[in-house]
């Protein structure tokens, strides 16, 4: 079988391709400093010449900002996106690091090989599994496997502020059957993982102001109101004693879990009470009828991030302030509307409000939830192939947070995406002595040669 | 009759009587200024030189602050003692006084003379309408009106600092059978009011914590509690929907209003609307079956002071803090026992604390409720001596916050106060252009001088 041949490749020039990666990481792309502003264009045309030499049309594109690397090569079969980074986090404190963040070095510890540099993981080492999985399949078939752009960005750990003109100045060029976004990791370490379910965010800021100045509570207490009071009253009313969100329309959009997507999870038999124990935590505080890895998968949250009001300083007053503030944030899931729920929250907090009390608004950012569309059949190759290099069931998971390129790639393109990648919990992305383990990389392009198989 | 004797004899030096408040209004006693400290001295002095005038045995008493006047005088009938205080308040910002705080000025308004300076009102305009009813009283009768001691002292305008030990190292020889306090005011400007329920004060500070370190709300939103969630909705529940506050055994000691009080305070016919109205508001907070002059005299309040929690800078940070804090006071009134409440308060609080959470405690001041003995019978004959002169019914009256030295008479002494005085609310006490009506002071010199015939 000639995928059986790539694989052999692949692991036969495994060296040849950390060595690849090492010159890559020895390359200080960080793209939030102006200093380094050369480097990363230095990364950009690593990376042109590289796809070069794989036979792509390949080229740094200039931005206001750092370039992004657009490739273009292959013919036949589907037409798939690759997405990746080649800019990297700030590296301070320095001195936390046991070498120099840009100096990588194959290291040995208890768990195995390491690959130990800023970016190793996030994500040079990623990116590099695409274009080492095509290398080999290039070697042994004399082609590329399929028609191919791969979009290697330098502005993710910045904001990229670039991306969305990009996107839409490039729309033809760049639109794709699917993206593959290589950006994240394995499942609790071990089981590979594609991430289907992305929550969006609702941020909202409120002011409630009662009297026209701050009062004593001598003069005033208990004939006053008081805004703490009907800040605290209002807030805590957002969940209900079984910790279900009671803003009217609040679950609208929100559908259950299908049961072959909970089946997965629950044979991914999370450790709750280590996700918990980590960080003090025994008891989910979320609603009742939920497990904790839905509570932050596949559940909208509302959670106040903020609140500050009266005298907060040293000592005590006695003062009933005239305003109280909190800023609010609601996780969002399915097909919830986020400026449907900034009304529904508003028109309900503004419902409450008891005479003589004015609320004033300030909205904060919002993003819908990413939901997968997994009845694309990239998806089931993909489980298939991960299933088959790491010899234990890729699972449909979720993302608590937000990875916006899906959603990007959604909106300004309308093309489908897909999050697999290979880091582990501990690879100390974005902190210190940062690090890939050799495993993660290697299986990572075995995976890829894999997927390719099936999809080509 | 002699009482017409005395008042005519006010009525005839009212000039003199201004000149020497004149005198003791151009020194500058402000007793929280170091700079000021000779000048709170001569203050003493010039008080004591004026009581040895009337006959009084008087000296200005060492502190580790500033002197406490003390004199004794008279024989017979009841033992009076009366309380003062000759500092003042600093005059910061300087720019807004019409003219030199300490040169004090006979002026004209709208609604008559006023004294205007510094400490006009506050309280050393107030102290001398005794002094001036003791003098036209000894100019008359040739002797004082029965036994007194007088107790002026140097420093109730930053903090009393040396009263208690002072109180308590000096106890025989102060404690009277009653205590006339005058650093009060009238009702509304009209009405003569003797004050009878001073509230009390208990404070607490209290943070509550839940996992060890901040989370991202992408990561844990939903699965992990968040403090600040958990203080608002122990705090929410501190009133209930009519609010009364809900803390096991929090009424007990609180005592309806004496029909006779009630009916007093009727009476006085309070401007609801523009006590509220003067700070923007229309409905009373409070307990609904209350009204608001009951609310901030009678009645018992739980309020919030101060809470923070999270991220209360700009923009946004969806973190979900490991803690969130509050400061909550509570006013007391009756015999509710302050340090009882602390309990009842800490375990309803703890009571409440969902798994993972524990809560850190900080104690604040506490002081209980002023309840003046009524039924001293000198309380009737004030009012009937206040009715007397101001041509309208006294009023037992509450005030919200605290004035300490009644309770400090009553813990250290064993004595019951009175509070009574003449100020009216535009007074500017502790502002700029401070003033005390000259009808206040006349009619006050001749309210202590019906009273003090009615006493003797």
């Amino acid at each position: 079988m000639t995928l059986d041949t790539v694989l052999a490749r692949i692991d036969d020039q495994l060296p040849q391709a950390l060595d690849r990666l090492m010159d890559l990481l020895r390359i200080p792309s960080i793209s939030t400093d102006p200093a380094f502003k050369p480097d990363c264009a230095r990364a950009a045309d690593w990376l042109v010449a590289d796809l070069q030499s794989l036979g792509f049309d390949a080229s740094a594109r200039p931005t206001p900002g750092h370039p992004m690397v657009v490739a273009h090569g292959g013919t036949g079969g589907p037409h798939l996106l690759f997405y990746g980074h080649y800019d990297v986090q700030p590296v301070d404190p320095l001195s936390l690091w046991d070498r120099d963040p840009f100096d990588p070095e194959l290291q040995d510890s208890p768990k195995g090989k390491v690959i130990r540099a800023r970016g190793a993981s996030d994500d040079k080492g990623q990116l590099m599994t695409f274009l080492e999985a095509l290398r080999a399949w290039k070697a042994v078939h004399g082609a590329l496997p399929c028609r191919l752009t791969i979009f290697l960005e330098g502005e993710e750990e910045s904001g990229s502020p670039s991306l969305i003109p990009f996107l839409k100045g490039n729309a033809d060029e760049l639109k794709a059957e699917i993206a593959l976004i290589c950006d994240t990791g394995l499942f609790q370490d071990t089981a590979p993982a594609i991430v289907t379910m992305l929550r969006g965010l609702l941020g909202e800021e409120l002011t409630l102001r009662a009297a026209t100045k701050d009062l004593h509570s001598g003069m005033y207490g208990g004939a006053a109101q008081n805004p703490i009071r009907v800040l605290s009253r209002i807030l805590a009313g957002m969940h209900d004693a079984t910790g279900r969100i009671t803003i009217p329309q609040f679950y609208d959009g929100v559908s259950e879990l299908p049961d072959a997507i909970r089946s997965q999870w629950q044979a991914l038999a999370f450790d709750h009470a280590r996700f918990l124990g980590d960080v003090g935590l025994s008891v989910p505080a979320g609603e009742q009828d939920r497990t904790p890895l839905e509570m932050i998968w596949s559940r909208p949250t509302a959670e106040i991030n903020g609140i500050w009001g009266g005298y907060t300083g040293d000592g005590f007053k006695t003062v009933l302030p005239a305003e109280a503030h909190a800023k609010v944030s609601f996780r969002l899931v399915g097909d919830q509307d986020p400026e449907a729920l900034r009304r529904h929250f508003r028109a309900w907090v503004e419902a409450q409000l008891p005479a003589d009390c004015s609320v004033e608004w300030k909205a904060h950012g919002n993003s819908p939830a990413g939901v997968m569309a997994i009845d694309n059949p990239a998806f089931e190759a993909a489980r298939a192939a991960l299933g088959e290099e790491w010899g234990r069931a890729a699972a449909y998971v979720g993302c608590g947070g937000s990875i916006p390129i899906a959603g990007y790639f959604k909106t300004y393109l309308g093309m489908d995406a897909m999050l697999l990648g290979f880091g582990r919990d501990d690879d100390q992305i974005h902190s210190p002595n940062e690090k890939y383990d050799l495993e993660c990389f290697h299986k990572g392009i075995r995976s890829w040669a894999r997927l390719l198989a099936k999809l080509a």
